[in-house]
């Protein structure tokens, strides 16, 4: 299956971990419980000592709940239009934010600095939803990713216009594994305030982080979460995931797998004719455009999306569990389909 | 620890399923998956072929996003003053659905039908928000449980007035030990409309179903449920779950062995002197009243809430793996502290 | 009628005033707009220069807007469990703020400063809604009014627990009649942090003020505003009103016309058989149970509320252009008719 | 002023009719009150028997509750990216209905029926928010008028598609004045299902109609206005203007007086040299574009809005009340000042 990151199962060593937080009693809700407490450390030990870190159930909780600490109904969340946010949440954001969600257009997945300031105006104008939040997704929804100066950029635009700039990291440890330098050098240090870290694609079962670069505005995250029907009473079932996930950087080895996998697919087909490769193949997928038949075919055999039927296009996407020799096959049977369509 | 059923851990039987579920690639969100078509069906082995069920993370969701399928924001949803749902759910029904909920003065954690009654009224009245939802906690928040009778009537009634009957099922498997009656006896063949399920406080590591009995109110429970931050993309590591709790009946056995405890620990208690037990204990809690001084000595050894601090009342809770033994030491310190004390 | 105060029209001075706002152009929504400025002067001068006020359309507008200023959704609202607030407005308040209500039991239709200290509590529990505003309504709905010592001492026990409390002042000049001292002695200078000034049963068509007596609260207002619904672009036919209202203390003259009439019924029928004056007559309303036989029989010659069928009790509510000889006749004919039935 | 028709007054005659219904007393919240069944009857004259009318303050709460109606949140509204529901409305249509705005790409103000095709998809998929309404505008936020054509082609495709058509009407008079149809045939002929009637543009001080050509969708209106907190109390302050404006066709003479005089200023400007209009004048309002230096110049004599500072846009706006002298001299002075720029 080359469908969906989320089609994958749980690592070996999350599973493990997971089991062995099923020992007797713990407190609940993530208070009192050794491995909440302990996962909590983990994050201090990538980003710092004093971020403060809370986990989620879904990555969709971690973004709008992440975004309601730092909004109130008025405001507007200016994000890409292609963006998971804008295009895959049923209204979440703004249904449980009350913000007006402001889509920008997005080349490669990904939206810049010079756009931003465009719809950072209005200041003042009680006709219109006043722009507090930036949000841009870290690796992209087309495989793509940010540099370090590109979201700098993005930083200083929105930090300069009283805005906050959020990063929903639900694959940013392929965003990690192709920039190649620690965490902190793309988040924190320039300034990204809230993180979204995704754990659920990335090899465990359920779960994501929302990490706050600036501890005053998790302060009431924690009411925030339960009324958004995201609080684990069981939560070190949860956590522990975590502490498998960043054990000895397996988030990180995860991430890099996943990006290699997709670079050899990506490889494989670079001189195959029939086929374009639509976006720079920098994390875990290959987007692509070929003949509808050549499609058809393919899906008789493989399980992947069909991101958009106007344009034949589609998304391979590649996981921390997938095999190079499937790589390698999926690639030779897409060469032999397309040579016996064209 | 006797303080909460959530205190405890996974069943082994439900971990052994979960561990079950990590085995290649799957459909994500339920979909093309075949666990969550198994745990669909043992649902309607349960409860019927035409029921249709759900599933979410936590229990909160299960009772919010239930009611949102029934009401429109300005509907009212009468539920106990003492319920989950109005006590601990941090506003979360409201800011959800939009609704006003109407708190009812609860005897033993239980309403009844000609209390409803009198707040069924105002229809047509564009000033007050429109009763639509009833909901009851079966077991209660107390510990006790709903006679089929009971719930008859407050069906009759609440139909009568065009109202839905939602009830909160997170310990309904202590509720199914006490009555010793088939599961839709005391719900689909009186009349409930929709139920949350409890997986969590029975043994799973997280996870809730909703079940409904009128198939046409679930219609757009998949869109409540996403833009509720409540879909899980890895479903099978909640279906799996729930097909081992369903699987020979190990739900009710767990029911059964935590009510079991709590009922031994009553009847160790019985002619305790200085000790005055609250509530009728027919599920899995145990509420008493002792001395500040029993208490504060009591918590140094054992894990439990303080219920009202004012009336110097406790909950001691028991859960599916709860030992005789423990349940025996502790009643005999209990004891020997009550003694210390007066 | 003796319906409400609002079934009578608009005062002649208020309509007056409306009528000269009528020429050439303004600017809109308040901005660049003689009338607007001048409203808001008048209110500098009833409450202090460093008021800040804005206008709404409804008082159900003025009060949830209100509040919705001084909280986030997972915030609790106390208030009387007869307040408009929590009767009367469909849930409006639980809608748009996205707050839990905390009704508390009212006596005569106002709540106490030891009684709101018992539901100011569960501080930090992210399972309860967090206390954020007490509200009072200032003349109560049962046509009572709060002395300013009452006042002070709610507000001491809410700003101890970082609490805000806010006034619904529907009626409000009928409350500062009955006290006969300065508005600002038993508001601002008492501690209120935001009031609502009713307009509309006081002798304008509609409209109502929400003042701000710290007016860093009042920062956001107009944005909320414009999305709660209540920003009128032809703003000068709000103010122009409250200019009328505000002129030569008519809106004082109203109050004190509409309590006395009130008063006046009341001493009318004080030794009347068959009567029972349930609350303090101290606004312009009388609420008494008379039997059912009575109150069928007047309704049939004069307008007004049966409040409550089960106890038979009714209000009888004077306005601001209530005439003495109507309130005479009226009590003449209570007598008459309860002598009848007796 | 050519700035907005929201900076004139009040008609006359809408004046005389609102004074007139300041005369004893009357039943409260349009219930047994004369002045409310009239507007009604005035309607159900205008559109037709069977349809239901209500009553609010502002065009932004007649849209967006008359949208509340028609919706829940898991659904999407789609409009006009420059539209006042996506543009100026504070993010109110979000906040109050919960649902998504999917803005369409707009020419000269109007969205047609091809590209809606595009935006109906994704029918089932519980990602997306299930489009359910669209929202024209008529006249555009541009001063176009939409033919009946291109608004039963774009009803043709929505109604196939299980979708509503709401007609933002806050100009319906312009827009009739230009078509010279009788009313219905723009509007429930051609099957919009809910129409926003505006008054307050036409010469009213405040207040908007809700029509409902499917009564059914009007059944829990008066809930969803007290909740959006736009029911008036004196209620026939309201609908008095409302009866001035539809008696004798007030309503069309205001709208093509208005027109008439956008067409002569546009007429006269037709040749001036330095100026370019921008849209086709169809309605009330003229966009041109001039150089900078005219529009400070002409700013400092006259009042109107710099639509797009970048593109050097300015919206010249007539209302009910311009005159044709005024429109005269201000087309004169617009000549001479682009002569001494240029």
């Amino acid at each position: 299956s080359f469908a969906s990151d989320n089609h994958a199962g749980m690592h070996p060593d999350v599973l493990a971990a997971f089991n062995q937080a099923n020992v007797e009693h713990s407190g609940s809700y993530g208070l009192e419980d050794d491995w909440t407490q302990k996962a909590e450390d983990c994050f201090r030990t990538l980003f710092g000592e004093d971020v403060a870190t809370h986990f989620v159930f879904s990555g969709t909780a971690a973004n709008v709940l992440g975004m309601q600490t730092m909004t109130r109904p008025h405001n507007a969340i200016l994000c890409a239009d292609v963006s998971h946010l804008n295009a895959d949440e049923t209204g979440a954001p703004e249904a449980v934010t009350g913000c007006k969600l402001i889509p920008i257009p997005a080349e490669h997945g990904k939206i810049n600095s010079s756009q931003i300031d465009r719809y950072l105006v209005d200041r003042g104008d009680m006709h219109r939803s006043q722009p507090k939040v930036v949000s841009i997704t870290q690796a992209s929804e087309y495989g793509t990713v940010y540099s370090i100066d590109e979201i700098r950029s993005i930083v200083e635009v929105a930090h300069a216009a009283d805005t906050y700039v959020h990063m929903d990291g639900a694959r940013i440890a392929n965003a990690a594994a192709h920039l190649g330098v620690r965490m902190t050098e793309f988040t924190r240090d320039v300034g990204i305030d809230v993180l979204s870290f995704g754990g659920c694609k990335n090899g465990m079962a359920m779960g994501e982080a929302v990490v706050f670069f600036r501890p005053e505005l998790a302060a009431d995250f924690p009411y925030i979460r339960k009324q958004g029907l995201n609080l684990a009473s069981k939560m070190r079932f949860i956590t522990s995931q975590f502490i498998g996930l960043l054990t000895d950087d397996l988030w990180l080895r995860n991430g890099r797998r996943a990006n290699a996998m997709a670079t050899l697919l990506s490889n494989e087909l670079a001189d195959a004719s029939g086929l374009e490769i639509t976006h720079p193949v920098q994390a875990n997928s290959v987007f692509a455009i070929l003949p509808k038949a050549a499609i058809a075919k393919l899906q008789e055999e493989y399980d992947f999306y069909v991101w958009d039927p106007n344009t034949s296009e589609v998304r391979w996407m590649t996981a921390f569990d997938t095999q190079e020799s499937d790589v390698k096959g999926f690639a030779g049977r897409i060469r032999e389909v397309l040579a016996s369509v064209l």
